[in-house]
């Protein structure tokens, strides 16, 4: 089964671009996914083929039409109905691996692409399906590069495309941790020495080794995200009290 | 003054790719800023050009070697020392606005892509003053897709890149908060109106409206961003009451 994105852009010629090299280049040549680049342009009437006005209110910069952007989101819906639809702007809610997990389960993705200021609110009002989601808080020039870099999430894991021995289940924030740090050859590098741990063959050690590092790093890096971890372990630890003392008919 | 941007890849020939169309393809064709990609292959000395080898410890996939990147990345500084460091990492530290608009500030950036399972440590250990940056919590094949998102978001900072009228300074994140929606004719669109006040011409009013809007949406949207604010909000308050207190001679 072709996973299919269609991509709502003013830029269709940026697509596939780095998505067509390199990992999901190769699956793109073997059908595993297909894009679509959709033109706002070509849902237009007039001679200028104009898909924004000034901002309602007064300020800088253009709006994206509502009119203009929903005709091009409805043929999409119409393409591929059974697609969750996603516009990529700085308002949306920030997209987890959890998430693109799930797209990627599915039949393919429609991904709006914002320009200029924004979208008219309007077009989120009457498609109340269409997700608003952010890649991080930092301000683009427009939504392309955001919508490659959800792509090349999901592509990774579409079936057969990174094979069955890198699932993927290590890595950053598949448990609600940063991954643990690598190390390979050469073992001496500048007097600097690979961890004796990952050397022991002793994969019980290593492991634990590990745990206690994506921990360690999590902790010291990211603590919004070491206070989600702390907060589900503990939820799942008291359930399974309660579990326990159920069982033993406390 | 031109920005430079150098860019260790494995995939040279995927840039300038979507960097090379619109607003930043614009800002290129005029020297605004320029980038060069330095192959870590071109820093090997056997025959395979090999860049990586497997875990220590044992895993899937592989680790990019400390040596071969670390000759990359001494090449790089030599070429522009006073330009900051990034490694584009999920183990990194979410990127900023704020940082973003210090780098764009600068002469330029260097930014160090990750492929397979990542880098040795050890190349961290060893030049610390690379920045390992993250772009959001999802894994992608590689560092190069959000190296031309923070890019793309360095670009469109330069002076003249924009113009003067959209400084961006209402822009989400600017100032702690999602930006207000935005509206654009027709006024009446499928039965949903413009709200009436961005339709009033009172400038006071509308900027109430848009703070406020702001305010509600970062509240309901981002809670994360919601806090900081508070806190960021509450301790000026209480930094300008004490300063009102000491003229007072209370």
């Amino acid at each position: 089964m072709t996973f299919q994105a269609q991509i709502l852009t003013l830029y269709p010629e940026m697509f596939p671009g780095p998505l067509g090299v390199s990992l999901a280049g190769k699956a793109l040549g073997q059908d595993k996914w297909a894009c679509t680049a959709i033109n706002p342009r070509d849902f237009t009437e007039d001679k200028h083929r104009s898909v924004d006005d000034t901002p309602a209110g007064g300020g800088a910069g253009m709006v994206l039409r509502a009119d203009i952007i929903t005709k091009a989101v409805d043929h999409a819906i119409q393409q591929q109905p059974s697609a969750p639809i996603f516009a990529l702007t700085p308002r949306g809610t920030p997209i987890t691996q959890r998430r693109i997990r799930e797209v990627a389960g599915g039949p393919g993705i429609t991904l709006i692409c914002g320009r200029f200021e924004g979208f008219d609110e309007r077009l989120f009002e009457a498609r109340p399906q269409i997700e608003q989601v952010s890649v991080g808080d930092i301000i683009l020039s427009g939504g392309e590069i955001a919508a490659m870099m959800l792509l090349d999430a999901c592509i990774r894991l579409l079936p057969g495309v990174m094979g069955a021995s890198s699932s993927g289940d290590d890595e950053s924030f598949e448990q609600g941790l940063l991954e643990y740090p690598h190390y390979t050859r050469p073992n001496d590098w500048e007097g600097r020495l690979i961890p004796e741990v990952l050397r022991s063959g002793d994969h019980a050690k290593i492991e634990a080794w590990r745990k206690q590092r994506a921990e360690d790093d999590t902790r010291s890096r990211r603590p919004d995200l070491w206070e989600r971890y702390i907060a589900a372990r503990d939820k799942s630890a008291s359930g399974a009290r309660r579990e326990n003392e159920k069982e033993n008919g406390a």
